[in-house]
Order: C-alpha cells, then structure tokens, then sequence
C-alpha cells in the first residue's frame, strides 16, 4: 500500500514524487514510457538553467532525485483506476497497486498533425509549443499547421518574434472565432488551406509538399489542438472541463483524496506552471495544514 | 517606457523576466538588494537539481539568465508606485521608470522572531520553512517558535520528520485555532511558554536559553506568521486579502494591467508555485491569448 500513486511520470510528476518522498511518504509513480516531445526539447525559459537544459537531460535529472528521495518509479502503462472504500487501486500491464492518495500528472497528448515525415523532424524545426520554442525562430519564415482557435492564438503568439508566418489548414476549413481572425487579418497572417502531402528537409526541415505548390520554411508549429490522455480518470468519476481534469486552487479534484497537476488540468502548457501546481497537490497530499 | 516593470527580483520575478525578455519586450526588474532567507538555503525540492543546490547559486544562475534575454536588473528600493492614465510609475531611490504593465513579485518578509544571535545561525539550525528543511532534521530534537496557527501548522507538518518537538512561544499566550489545538495535543508537542533570553550554540545551533531554564535542540524553525511587503500595491489601489495581493487565476490584480507572483501573494511558500504563477503572469502581460 502506498500512500500516493502518481499517474505520469514527466516534470510534475517528479516533482511531486520528491515532496512526498522527503516527506517520508511511500510514493509510486507509474509512466507509460518515453515521450518524445519532452525529451527533444531545448528548454530555455525554465528559472535557474541559464545556459537552457535538453529536455532528456532534464528529465534524466529529475528522475535521479525523485529516487533519491524513496519514489519508485514504474515504467508500465496503466489500463484502469477505481476507487474502493479508502483506497485506490490502479491496474497496469504488470498488476495492481494500492494507495491512499492519487495525483493524475498524465500531461497532455499534442496531436501531431499526422503529416509525413513529421516525427523525424521533431527538435529539428517543428515544435509543439511558441511560448517555449518561439525564441528560436525570430525574424524566420514558419509555417503553423492547424485551422481553429489553438492554431490562431498560437500564430499570434509568434508575432512576437516573427512577421513571416502562414497558418496551414491542411484542407480544413478555418474555424476561428471572430476576435482571433480579426487580429490574424490586422497581423497580415497568410492563411493556406491546400492539403499537405508530406514535410522536406535535410538534417532540419526545410519546406512543405502541397498538393498543387510547395512553399519554403524555417520552422513548423504544429497547432491541431491538444487531446488529454484523460479517459481513466473520467472512468474514476473525475470532473472533466472541457479537455481538462477540473481542480480547485489546491490541485484537488472532486474526488476525495485525488489530486491533478501539470498539463493534465489544462493551460498554459509550461514547465514551471506545472512544477508549482504539483508542489501544491503534493504538500496536500503529505497533509501540510496551510494555515497562515 | 517599459514594456513591464517587475518589482522584487527574486525566483518568480526572474522566472517572470525570463519569459518576457525572450518574448522581445523590455523589461525591468527594481530589487531592493540581498535577502539572506533565500541565499542561505539549502535547496532540495526544486524538479531539476537533483543534488541540490544554494540559495545563493541558484539566484546567480537566474539573474543571468534573466540578463541573458535582455532584462535589465537594478537593485533600488520602490517608493512609490502609481498609474497615470495609460502607464505605471514607478518611483525608486534613484528615479522614475515607467511601463504598460506591472508585476509585483515582492516575496513576503518572514518575520524574525528578533530573538538575540537568530540571524547569525540562519542556514545554521535556524529555518523558517518546513516544507523546504524539515527533511534534514530527521528523528532530531527541534524548537518551533511562535505562538499561532501558522507554528501550528508548522509542527504538525515536522512530525513527518520527527516526534521530539517543542513549541516556543516565547512568553505569549498561544493562540491556535481549536482542530489544530486538538492535533497538537494528540501528537504530544509540547508547548514552552517562557521568555527567550537568546539562542546559543557554536558553529551550529544547540540551545535555547529560557528566563528560567535553557533546552537543548538539534534545530529552529522560526514560525511568527508573515509579514508581506505591500504596502504600496495597497496605495496602487490593488486590493489585498489577509496579508496577501488578491489575483485571479491568470494572477491579475484588480488594477488593470498589473499582477501578482510568488509568495507576495499567498501560500505555499515553494519556489516551484513561484516560478509556476510568475510563468502565467508572463504569458498574460506578453499578450499570449490562450485559448484551446
């Protein structure tokens, strides 16, 4: 029996792991295995790494203290999560485990855009997020791939840094709302709705295939809107909003004794956004009385 | 004019500099110089440094990666801050700066108890958070001075690390709340309520010396509650909720275009909740729209 089983083993996931292991706390965390978006990352807006950190290397770094601190980590995929009388219990590929407390750091699934050639090119000129990897574009042509509300605020994100940027539909139909495609229009945001048929480059990518042209870029967003790996969690009978595990300001969700943090509980989808919300899931967990 | 003026320079307000520097804006930072609390901790529980890391190294670490995009840092005590119809002015020891937007990140001013030799063992037996240091004083005798329900707290949270505990009120009546009276008493901590003539030890802290007898310990944590330094947002108008700034969710005051991050505006008091608000606030005062 452990006192917390955390679901998710990225950022948030280990940072809470190293409050519950210091506190002395028996903690399990359960990852499904690697994820690619994380790893390849070039992290540089994350305080105290001022020459920027690899998102492996990062991570090689936080499971060491997670460890270092008691937590067990579990490389399986979990397949089901009920609640009986006081405990939880979490099935995996391997087997059951027992806990008091759960905090679901699952993150979230970017949807690629299933675009050939797109994983290959991922650290190398495609990116999932502007507010982390905007920077590394400035005053470059980039391509944002995706036709709604995500791909519009993303586009105009990059804005900051950028003024060549043309958002590709993909064959979809746009589907923003007003005031963003006003401000797409105002920020002269070239918007192409031919199919693309495959994405090109040598070490780095370097233009799209479309069906009837090609058209050359530094640099691919890919903005399709984000799908949470929240389905166990509803099947617990956690409150979901929208794509997201609904909380109140401590983390907890409706569920008694069960906690989410990080990506998993919905925007802005940045790495110290989700290290705070698990420090405070994790000194709830641990039965801090935070009372000042 | 800046586009953001941050005021107080610690983690939130660099981790906040960081985002908006490399977002292309100019940004400043008005400190008002060393804060021994931070400097002299040991850290352990910040996801990423996972053989820890001082205080004093850390802040090193973040003010140059603040610098590195193009913040500018400079270490003068605020005076006054006031907004003029499209503006915040910022009146500093040395002048005025002006910006669009403001993010208060001032921390909050631990009080000392002001008992005599407190601050020489400060990072030397003295500590004035559990979360952060209760894991180094592990099955050891330790002296929790205060009297409220913040000591309270703070020694129901020690008892993840150790049984042996003693409550120093320093010759004050307590005053806790009933519910956390009652787990005092179940968890047998004793309570001292005689005068503090000073604190003793060599290199380390050993003893408190009491008007009319002294007590060996092996640690202090200074719990007196917090005093946070406010007192000019509340001239600003921005509106205040116990002794912390009151914000929304995105972490914007009631004063348009001005925000608040870290510990200026409310518990826990973890770096990771810090660089977590001072992550949103950035993103807001960038002009990221989020929406998914």
């Amino acid at each position: 029996m452990y006192h917390v089983i955390i679901i998710g083993g990225g950022p948030a996931g280990l940072q809470a792991a190293v409050y519950i292991g210091r506190a002395g706390k028996k903690v399990l965390i359960i990852d499904k295995g690697e994820d690619e978006k994380i790893l390849a990352a070039d992290i540089q807006n994350l305080f105290g790494f001022e020459d920027g950190i690899l998102g492996r290397n990062l991570m090689v770094k936080g499971i060491k203290q997670a460890q270092k601190f008691g937590a067990e980590i579990k490389t399986e995929e979990v397949t089901n999560i009920k609640k009986e009388s006081k405990k939880f219990i979490v099935t995996s590929t391997s087997g059951n485990y027992e806990s008091e407390y759960l905090i679901l750091s699952t993150g979230k699934s970017l949807k690629p855009s299933g675009i050939k050639n797109e994983i290959q090119f991922i650290g190398k000129g495609i990116s999932y997020c502007v507010a982390c990897d905007g920077y590394f574009y400035k005053e470059k042509k980039i391509g944002i791939i995706g036709h709604g509300n995500f791909a519009a605020s993303e586009a105009l994100e990059l804005t900051n840094y950028t003024k060549q940027i043309i958002i590709f539909t993909n064959g979809k139909e746009v589907n923003m709302n007003p005031e963003l495609m006003k401000e797409i229009e105002q920020n002269n945001i070239q918007i192409n709705k031919e199919k693309i048929v495959e994405l090109e480059g040598k070490d780095f990518v370097e233009k799209l295939i479309l069906e009837n042209s090609e058209e050359p870029v530094e640099g691919i967003f890919v903005a399709m809107g984000s799908a949470t790996s929240i389905d166990f969690a509803r099947s617990l009978g956690v409150e979901i909003e929208g794509n997201f595990i609904k909380v109140d300001e401590k983390m907890k969700t409706n569920v008694d004794k069960a906690y989410a943090a990080g990506d998993c509980r919905g925007p802005p989808f940045q790495l110290s956004k989700a290290l705070g919300e698990a420090a405070i899931a994790a000194l709830e967990v641990i039965g801090k009385k935070v009372q000042y």
